[in-house]
């Protein structure tokens, strides 16, 4: 039995080796008990005490047939499309118990990358990083430990190459027998604070004057040369007030800078070397396992701010006027939409090598990020507009405390009996805190890929010349066609046409 | 072997009896041979060649346990996931090959409803239904028959419920040993002349009240009492000009009114008489059926909207200027996103009786079609952008006939010189016949019911009381909940809730 | 008194020489009489009659300075913000007199750039085209003239210039002392057929090798050398029918391809010539005029679309239902935003020279444009939606006729008592012309130029600099900064910003 | 001379008597040097200094006739369509200085709206408040008064008539000879803290039962009995970081509850007492008022946030890529419609009453609102969107003063040589802070009314029965017509239709 407990998980973080962390310029002590940060922990924990909770283990665990054991599926290797459906079904759920996001996603989808890449790689004759990958797996899977995924460069000016610019991607500065040496650092990294080891990949596909970027590895977050510098968030001044109300302090995250300083990686843990021509696939397969998360992590957080939205509803007692009812059906139809096309995107998946890597449906996995980078922001609008103008003038919870205010925010803020002015500012901060959240908002927007990104992918999936051949014979300017004996008129997506580079 | 080819239909229509059909004020004498009703008969056909042609044969032939043998997919009871995923498939391919409505999707949605709602009351003990419909369901596959479905009463005024005004909706108006007198009306019934039989069912939940309106049956077309109005369609006044471009005479559909008057119905064809009970249910199986599957048919008509743009496009040499790029990934994002919620709807279904009743999820069903209540307009628009001024005011093909007038033409409406004017009048044509279309975007919006429709279901699927829950839990208001087991915050959905009425 | 009425137009028009106009391969004998060009006519008619009518000559008279004396708006030069508001007043109210496009704009516009732009040439010095120009003026001011407007060319490869590619634009073939010859066509000419004169104007700004297509004159219809061939619209096929319903015969409207070929234009009526700089400007000034008069003529179909609407709720007595009431006013906030902003480019209207060339705020004239390309098609869905399904289903007006369906369809499409069937047809039949019109959708992207033309012109305006000082200022980046006069953060609109050219 | 330097302004409220204002649970001393208030005294402080700006004091000033002199703006009683043109370009340039509300905009919105209703009062004959109220009017203008304005009451359940709940509504408790006592609180009370005195009115139409609601009143904020509790805002917890960059410590806003225990109103001050018939009136006329301004203000933040992401799609290289662009002009096409329904609410304006009470165009000013309570996610959105990562997860400036982190975060943040990484972030922080703040996003949906109550002003406003009419002219169901002699299918909008009451 390889399944920690949240209690395991967060002893481990509380005495692992010191890492070297910053938040708001100051080097962090224990990160556990830290104001900032110990809601990201929290959120953490979570993916760990879901695999024991009753109404989620059955999402929780899965077989593992690496370690012929029970795992959590945060570190299962995905082996049917159920398997894929299973997975945003397990975020979407997390979403519930934490409001936040748990952070655990990107090392998980770095995993399942590195399988199919290495196995990739090892079909044309490469066997090396597939074999150390498995070893890998198998420690990662038997101690369940936490990862981290980092694959954003800093990239600098965008319009340069790595080459033109080596400060800006992170790169392979040596290469001994026993390892490799890099530098750089890597922006964005979700709950980077919170996990014991990395998953680094490269950031985009490479020329060969690039070779010394296209590097993947893993590393424990302790060791020597790294740093990590957390960066701000919408309200985390609020954190810092130890209150429980206002900063919503149970369960967050974070994202950070970590800075790579000629960090040794022993060659274990090396899993791609200066194969420059498979850095694109790796970044494409990473992409859509990520895109496709996120119909998921973003619905859950959509159903908390439905939720709190109709409660505030109630409250006042027009939870029943057909503009509200209309406005939550909006809320609804936004939210499904995402994770319908989510598990479109899982349990339509692709088989990309022979004994089952499960790869998610491209094209659905594209849709459900691009749906994700535009839905939060209405989901937002319309629940501001069900709460009404006290989610941006609520006293805060130390005029609640304060006794000659409470009796004056009592009489003036009370709604329908049955709820307390309390519950009603609890829920505003609540609404507040997610709904304006980067977790929501921004990472909805950038993470797995900036909007731009997806439509590039979509582009170059549709075949529109088969289109225009469709519309050619319909026209009666060719009398005959060869139709496609899929029903899409989508481009065939396989290992070659995955490798092809995003400008 | 019980396939029909299409040219075998076409001969069964052509021979059967007399059916009284108008069109444009006049009986039509051969349906067959019409100029309006014509590419009706052609699109439909296309669902018997299918069959037989290559690149399609896979997905319009299945086997059936009920006749032991191979029939059309047309005839075919859903028996898993992938069977419904088959259907849009079939659906989306099928609006390749005729750039139109092929008008056969509301029989078929009909036999699947009528298995399962038999079934759900059988399961109550009363058996007759379901035994007569088997009886049916192979008579229909044995023969490949083609089906219409026939829903929507023409509903008067609509505050008032059926009883209130029985003109407006189809009620039996006599009971034998035998059989049933039937009366009234049904509007908006898709492809009705060109069917050879018909299927008809209620249109809303009743009330004991109502119970004479609450009545299910199949009849063929040339049974006496039985009148057919066909209905005008936007551009239809081309079809008669007897052209072959700018009325697209090639596949094309018609929706009409059916009056039946006195129609009898002998007993075994009578599949639901009186049980009020169930004509919710009926609605609500036979509802989210069909609006899946505009997933398939109307992705298909915009995969031919977006080809005919992009060619039009390339004729003026502008297809890769970034805004034109940008537009088409729009579109191809639009189609998708229908398709994709399509795809969850199948793959994602629902088991609604023991031995294998496959339900379309109702959640993504519903998000589907809310969809194509919306995309085509906005696909529309994008193609109307893209084609340039032309698609409004290109001359006629009857002027490109006219030699002194085509040799202005091709001087002048010349482009890029691998295209013919020609080709560019055709591709006009078709898009402007395609993008404003009925089928395109009337139907979209009103077929499977009106965008309310599902907005309701939608609303009632989805459990606000339980998001709420997890607010309040988020919130620190409570300490604990009770997690669903399901990561959705859906209610159950099960054969007591299908029945709810639509109000 | 220089007013023409309606009737003396449609005679002039009736005996003016012979004009070489085809309609559907066939030459017109009588555009007056002809079924699909007399709509046309009719809508036409309606600029003069507005003049006589009470409710309108307010709006439909101004004061020429020109001629002293009383003219029809339609040839006024406006001298004032307000006289600019009353054209969009005018334009909204006669789109409720004719429901169609009423094609006379283009020429007015036409005048008000000549006027301009002339103007401004003479201020640099050459004063010939300014003085003809007055003295043209006051012809059609006293003459109540017909006027079209052309500018479009037929553009061929639209990456190739036009020298590039001479048949592609209208050019100058000779200069004579008395006159010059142009050849060529100009395409998606509005109302073509129903003017008595053309004024013919540039297409885009050109180089110094473009010189002999920077062209602009006026010249009769009836010229020697000039054919027209009319182009197909939405439903045009139900107008040759004859009937008095079903292709809406009152008042319509159509565009046309415009050749010239070797056309003699007396020096007099040549109003700019090889003056390839102010070729841009010109194009600029036509096109912001005419971007605002959309915000009058398309929210005044708008209105149409809305009352249809309205009424055909009422008819099933479904028009209080709340998503109804809601879908009503989001057509009429989409409506009122059009003429909002129509009304901001008119009111808040810029003065390009001395004596009053009153020109409308471009910025707010593309706006209103740019949101004439969106909006329509949502209005049609929304009115699509209020309809319901008879809008795409509903007999035609020769099964009323046919005594035996008329008693079928009174009996079937009756809804409220207060309406009669025949009642619900017109109003279908009114919507699906106006809703699904070339006038409402198509002419809503195209015309006036196509969406991405006044994204550049927007985009060109905006100061993008400016709004970034503003940004550094308030990071306190800088500590101080130079804030405009002006509120808005626009560049400088005058004539010499004028004349960029639109890529 | 009566026009205070911002200065004055500032050692006015610091030398005022003692008001109890709580924040954060705490009283607090001196607002003008309280970090969370602050920032909200320099941005009203703006609104005085405008008036001495060069580049300001055009727009800032106007001429009173009530006072004979210049006077501030905001104190102004708009005269003509251009000073309420005038109005929104001053709130326009006052977002560019303060990139915040300043929140001087109620009080004057209150200043007009008594004007104009105390004027209709006085119509009807009853001319006491209109006499007091000029006074009161005069010396405003001669102090240059910073007045707050204060209509919404708590409303408790929203079901449920004032006087079914009396506490949840401001009332008069006592009326004497001298003057009135009121009790009870106002919500979301836009700068509070920061005005000297508070105009106070009804929030909705009243019955009779609810007359001793209908109450307005103006009174200096040191007046026994009241209290202010300031409400939290989004990132209010860096302001008290006392950092410089974070927080944007420079001009903020605050919004507040006040609460009146049995406060006295001498009744000089008191502008309407009991007259529940015109409440509905004040509401109305007020609301509009307010709408319009909106068109100002917001569209002036969104310029500071498009500045924003420009410059840093410039720091990175990309503000030339097609899609950036794209971008780009989609904000300003946002902004500027906002803008312009703004300005076209100011320029058609309506004169209430003879000697020139000038309001505001209802139907353009609701549409004005109704966009911003639209557009201001959107443009925030895709602000998200050029802006990167970088906005979630930047370092804070705790980090940059650490000088072992800042060499690493000017290593790895460096974009294009020209900005500095410390510039990156100061605009990084800007755009956080605005474009996720309550004053474009919150106050936008929720201030001068929620959406629906535009809604339900533009609904009634528009006069569906004469489009219907319209629609039936047009179908040739009537033969003849009584057009409106306005253009615009609008109601009469004059004192009486004002007063219906918004349900």
């Amino acid at each position: 039995m390889v399944l920690r407990t949240g209690e395991e998980y967060v002893n481990a973080i509380k005495h692992r080796n010191k890492v070297e962390i910053y938040v708001m310029g100051n080097e962090v002590n224990d990160v556990t008990e830290h104001p900032f940060l110990k809601p990201s922990i929290l959120a953490f924990k979570a993916t760990y005490d879901a695999a024991y909770e009753e109404d989620s283990k059955h999402l929780a665990r899965a077989w593992s047939v690496f370690v012929n054991d029970e795992v959590n599926r945060f570190t299962h290797i995905h082996r049917s499309p159920e398997d894929l459906a299973y997975k945003i079904k397990l975020l979407r759920k997390l979403s519930h118990k934490t409001g936040a996001c748990f952070q655990r996603c990107v090392g998980w989808d770095a995993l399942n990358t590195l399988y199919v890449t290495t196995k990739l790689i090892a079909e044309k004759g490469k066997k090396d990083y597939y074999e150390r990958f498995i070893e890998y797996l198998k420690y990662v899977q038997k101690n369940d430990i936490a990862l981290a995924g980092a694959m954003t460069d800093v990239k600098g000016v965008r319009t340069l190459k790595p080459h033109e610019q080596p400060h800006a991607y992170l790169r392979v500065t040596e290469v001994t027998k026993d390892g490799i040496y890099v530098s750089g650092a890597k922006a964005n990294i979700t709950g980077i604070a919170a996990a014991e080891e990395v998953i680094v990949m490269p950031t985009r596909a490479m020329s060969e004057k690039d070779q010394e970027f296209a590097v993947a590895f893993s590393t424990p977050l302790d060791t020597e040369g790294i740093k990590v510098i957390v960066g701000r968030q919408i309200n985390d001044g609020r954190r810092m007030e130890n209150g429980e109300i206002d900063g919503l302090p149970y369960r967050s995250n974070h994202e950070g800078l970590i800075v790579f300083d000629n960090v040794f990686i022993p060659m274990e843990r090396v899993f791609m070397l200066k194969d420059w021509q498979m850095s694109g696939i790796l970044v494409e397969i990473f992409s859509a396992y990520h895109r496709q998360g996120y119909g998921g992590c973003k619905s859950g957080l959509g159903d908390v701010i439905i939720g709190a939205a109709y409660n505030l509803a109630k409250q006042i007692g027009v939870e029943k006027a057909p503009h509200i009812q209309n406005k939550l059906t909006e809320m609804v139809l936004l939210n499904e939409n995402m994770y319908g096309t989510g598990m479109a995107a899982s349990l339509d998946a692709i088989k990309l090598c022979e004994d089952g890597c499960w790869w998610v449906n491209p094209m659905f996995a594209n849709i459900t990020k691009q749906l994700v980078t535009r839905f939060p922001y209405e989901i937002t609008k319309l629940s501001t507009d069900i709460a009404g103008g006290i989610i941006g003038t609520a006293p805060s919870e130390w005029d609640l405390k304060n006794p000659k205010l409470r009796q004056l925010i009592e009489k003036y803020l009370q709604g329908i009996m049955d709820y307390s002015t309390e519950e009603r500012l609890r829920i505003v901060r609540l609404l507040e805190n997610v709904s304006f959240s980067v977790a929501f908002l921004i990472e909805s927007v950038h993470g797995a890929g900036s909007p731009e990104a997806q439509r590039i992918v979509i582009n170059r999936i549709y075949d529109y010349d088969y289109a225009e051949k469709i519309a050619k014979y319909l026209a009666n300017i060719e009398k005959s066609i060869n139709f496609k004996e899929n029903a899409e008129p989508w481009k065939k997506t396989d290992t070659e046409k995955i490798g092809k580079q995003e400008k």
